[in-house]
């Protein structure tokens, strides 16, 4: 059974999917986030591997959404630290590079690196920095054109790996949840993704905070959905170190407060990869 | 003295810019978020527009980051409803169309709107939405080419819009902050934007949004940074709807509970447009 994945076979959604399953995985490639869930209600696909927040760039709301609004459980979390290679022929030499291809975000995370080693070589921008691999593979051999992309992209199109790691923010990583629509709890589950609606009352919120800390369960991540104008009303999407039986009784106390919550998934918290 | 922004001329940066102002403005445009504070170091801008967060796609971590780092101040805030529209050569016949350019996530913005109206449409990415605009254009009024970008892009390059508004969830804002070197806090000042960090203690945070609450201080964000395995500490991106005296006094409460506070701009609530 494929995996739905956003973007193309080398991404590192891609590597993300193989590091999950510890092995190569067959995949099912959609253009937007949208199309993967939809992948998952036609039963194209049993699973989802989907990023859900950059350590640069932030959370990527419309995938929570999606979560929520597909009621699938997250069954699992993936991080990866986003490391891109500088892809060219074989035996290109630094002094040919006359272009480099990539996505503008991969670009733009290599802008340094490239200033200080190719500050002539001119910066082309592609819709995706794998299908940029296979764009300059075309090129027969020509030393002028180089790729920015992961070493999956590399090992896919076979292509050498000029520099390594050449992102210039190091603390550059990508967390990645898992989506089963058939998951279930795993018996050593110790982290918990949900939804926590508060209600108008001023410091409702401290309150749930407050029965959190005293059920000693860790928040790893709390983030206000933007709501505008409605004071003292928060949606919050929350990350907790607790599951199980620990997580239903205190989701209890939560829920005698007039908070509504909604759980999301409870998984086993993931490595960096 | 120009504005600076990321992106292109009739972008939304721009429109955000020209809002701000009230109106048009001459811009310096950049590639990338670190060149646009890099044009305020190099006071070759006053000011600088910049998206930080988005209501699909979550905050921009790196501008807030940016902010934090040049210790420039927030001024003020706009909100844009983001609105595509579809731009082609005059007197173009919506059968005519054959190919639609534009950034990828536009053409994802509108892709529920393309299946409807233009099946066949070859859907085509481009670098930028209002260089999409000025890419059609020279095709010497072939009405097989159409962009998506904004009303400002049509406007600027003189190309007529065949249909308004063809974003498909209309629930699309995005935040714009201003950031000004030599910024001064306004004397009506409602809202702040502040990085907290609390001490490892269990409650600490609760503790903290409890001072708020008793001081009728409502957060309109709250936003953890994403620190991994570092128990019960917390870096926070808050904006709330206070400022002035009011905010010190507050302040002096919070920062006896352990936890360290930044203030990143005192400024007057932005509004939508």
């Amino acid at each position: 059974m494929p995996i739905a994945i956003q973007g193309d076979e080398g991404s590192f959604h891609h590597q993300a999917a193989q590091e999950w399953f510890g092995q190569p995985v067959e995949l099912t490639t959609a253009d937007t986030f949208g199309a993967v869930f939809n992948a998952l209600d036609n039963h194209t696909a049993q699973t989802a591997v989907v990023a859900v927040e950059n350590s640069l760039y932030g959370s990527i709301n419309e995938v929570l959404d999606l979560i929520q609004a597909h009621h699938y459980p997250i069954v699992g979390e993936i991080y990866l630290r986003i490391k891109q290679q500088l892809i060219g022929t074989p035996h290109t030499a630094a002094s040919d590079i006359k272009y480099v291809y990539s996505h503008p975000v991969a670009l733009a995370q290599c802008e340094q690196y490239l200033d200080a080693h190719f500050p002539n070589a001119q910066r082309v921008e592609y819709h995706d920095t794998a299908a940029s691999v296979a764009f300059i593979k075309q090129k027969n051999g020509d030393p002028a054109y180089a790729a920015i992309a992961s070493a999956g992209a590399a090992k896919l199109h076979n292509m050498p790996i000029l520099a390594s790691n050449i992102e210039d923010n190091k603390a550059n990583f990508t967390r990645f949840l898992v989506i089963q629509p058939d998951g279930t709890v795993p018996k050593n589950a110790n982290k918990t993704s949900l939804l926590l609606t508060t209600d108008h009352t001023p410091g409702a919120l401290a309150r749930v905070l407050t029965l959190f800390a005293d059920a000693n369960a860790n928040l790893t991540k709390l983030q206000s959905r933007p709501i505008i104008g409605d004071a003292w009303k928060y949606r919050f999407y929350i990350d907790i170190e607790v599951a199980g039986e620990s997580l239903h009784q205190l989701l209890t106390h939560v829920c005698q407060t007039g908070a509504t919550v909604t759980v999301l998934g409870e998984y086993v918290a993931g490595v960096t990869h």
